[in-house]
C-alpha cells in the first residue's frame, strides 16, 4: 500500500490495465482525485445528465464522455475506461449480471460514461485542516443513510438523497463546512448539521450502508450528500444496461485533489 | 425605474405577462437573480446540456425544464416562460425569424428551456464590496470580447469562449476574485487577469459586443467568462428551431442574489 500511494495515477492505471493491480484503490496515488463510474446507454444519458444537473451535491459531475468513446479526455487523457478500473459491475434491467475486470466484451458504441467526484477528496482535506475523520481513524467505511429527502427527479431517474455522516467536535463544525465548501465537485458543504431526525434518520448506530462509527460526547453529526445517491437512483430506474465500478474499485484520474475547487469548473 | 426596482419578481412577471411592462429588465426587482433564456428542441437538448456541463463558467445552468413544460419549478414556481419575459427572439436554421412578446403561438411540446446565470448578480456584489464597476458607473453595457480559446465542444455545439472585461484597480483585483468566486452560478471567478494579448484580444477599446469603457492608469483588465458564449455557440450550430430572450429583456427569477452561492448547487 505504501508503494501504491506514491505511484502516479497514469502508472497505476497501467498496472490495473495489465492486471498487475487488482485490488481496491483506497490509498492509491496520494493527492489525486478518484472517481465513481456510471455507464449508461445514450438513450438514457440525457435523463441521467439532467438528474446530475438538478442534484449537483450528491452527483458532482467531473466528466461525461462522448457516446462510444472510452477516453475521459479531461480527467485522464489517454486512459481507457474499459480497462483502467480494477473491477466493474454489469447490470441488466437493474439486476447485477456479472463482476468483471474489464469491459472489452460488453462495451457498446452507444455507451456514455459519467465520472463523479467522491468524498475521498474532502476527507483528506479535512484531515489536513485538523478536523478528525472518524471512519478513517477507526479503519472503517463511512456511515451512510437513506434520508426522507427526495432528489429532484429527471425523466426516468428519481429517488431519495443518501448522505454520509461524520461526527465533528462542536468547535470544528464551522471549519468542516469551510473546508468542504471549497470542493463542490466532491459533494461540497454539508447539507445538514445535527438533528438526524430531521432527515428521517432514527438510529445513527445503524447506517444503511457502510459502518457505524463511534460518536463522542460533544460531537455533532454532520451530513454530506453522498455519491451512493446516483448509483442507487440509476439502479432504481432498472435501465436495460448499466455498468458501474465495483465498490472501492474506483477510477484514478490525473486531477490533483486541489484542482477540484471552483476554478476547475 | 425606481419603482420597478422595489417590485417583487412575481409581481413584475405579472406586469410583463399582461403587457403592462414591455421594456428591458435592468434595474427591476433589486436583489433578485435575472436569467438568460435559451430554448431548444429536445433532440438538441442533450448536446446543449453537455456543452453547459463541459463549460460551466460561461454556461452556469440555473435550471433546465422538462420537455414541453414552460414552468421553471425551481427558479420561479408558477411562472410561465412563454409569457413572463418582455421580449423574445425566435430563430430558424440559425437565422432570426421574428421578435415577439410571448411564445404562445410558437411553443411546442418538444421544447426544453435552459435558464443561465448572468453577471448582473456579481456586478451588484462587486459594488457592495467596494470594487468599482466601470460600465455601470459610465452607464454603458459591459465590454465583451471573442477570445482565441475554444470551449470544450459537445455534439453539435462548439465555438470560442466570449469574455466580459472590467478594469479593476490593482489593489482591488484580489477582492474582485474573492467576491465573484462566491457566485459560480454567475460565471464565478475570473478566467484571466491582465495581458489581453494572451486571450487574442488586440484592442480593448474595440470590444466585439457591448461598449468600450475607460481604463485608468493603475487599472488591470480582468476577464470573466461571459453568458454571450452559450447564445453564440447555439446560434453557430444553426439549430432547426431556437428561442432566446431579446438582449436586455431577461427572465426575473424568485432567487435572491445571495442564493447563487455554492449551497444553491
Amino acid at each position: 500500500m505504501l508503494t501504491a500511494s506514491k505511484v502516479h495515477p497514469k502508472e497505476m492505471r497501467e498496472k490495473i490495465r495489465t492486471g498487475e493491480w487488482q485490488g481496491p484503490t483506497a490509498g492509491c496515488s496520494d493527492g489525486y482525485v478518484q472517481a465513481n463510474l456510471v455507464v449508461l446507454p445514450r438513450v438514457l444519458a440525457y435523463d441521467f445528465l439532467l438528474f446530475c444537473q438538478r442534484n449537483p451535491k450528491p452527483c458532482p459531475l467531473l466528466e461525461v464522455t462522448d457516446p462510444g468513446d472510452p477516453e475521459p479526455r479531461r480527467a485522464a487523457p489517454g486512459a481507457d475506461l474499459r480497462a483502467d478500473l480494477p473491477r466493474y459491475r454489469v447490470y441488466r434491467e437493474g439486476a447485477l449480471e456479472q463482476e468483471v475486470t474489464d469491459l472489452l466484451q460488453v462495451w457498446r458504441e452507444d455507451l456514455v460514461a459519467f465520472l463523479l467526484g467522491c468524498s475521498f477528496t474532502f476527507d483528506v482535506a479535512l484531515q489536513r485542516a485538523g478536523v478528525p475523520v472518524r471512519h478513517l481513524d477507526e479503519g472503517k467505511n463511512v456511515s451512510m443513510y437513506i434520508t426522507n429527502r427526495s432528489c429532484r427527479p429527471a425523466g426516468a431517474f428519481s429517488g431519495p438523497l443518501v448522505v454520509s455522516m461524520r461526527p465533528i467536535p462542536g468547535p470544528l463544525v464551522a471549519r468542516s463546512v469551510e473546508v468542504t465548501a471549497c470542493f463542490p465537485l466532491a459533494h461540497g458543504a454539508p447539507i445538514h448539521v445535527g438533528e438526524p431526525e430531521a432527515l428521517g434518520i432514527t438510529d445513527l448506530g445503524r447506517p444503511h450502508f457502510g459502518d457505524a462509527v463511534s460518536i463522542r460526547s460533544g460531537e455533532i453529526p454532520v451530513f454530506w450528500a453522498c455519491g451512493v445517491t446516483p448509483q442507487a437512483v440509476a439502479m432504481h430506474a432498472k435501465p436495460e444496461f448499466m455498468i458501474t465500478h465495483a465498490p472501492g474499485h474506483m477510477f484514478l484520474t490525473d486531477l490533483r485533489d486541489d484542482e477540484l475547487s471552483h476554478s476547475f469548473m
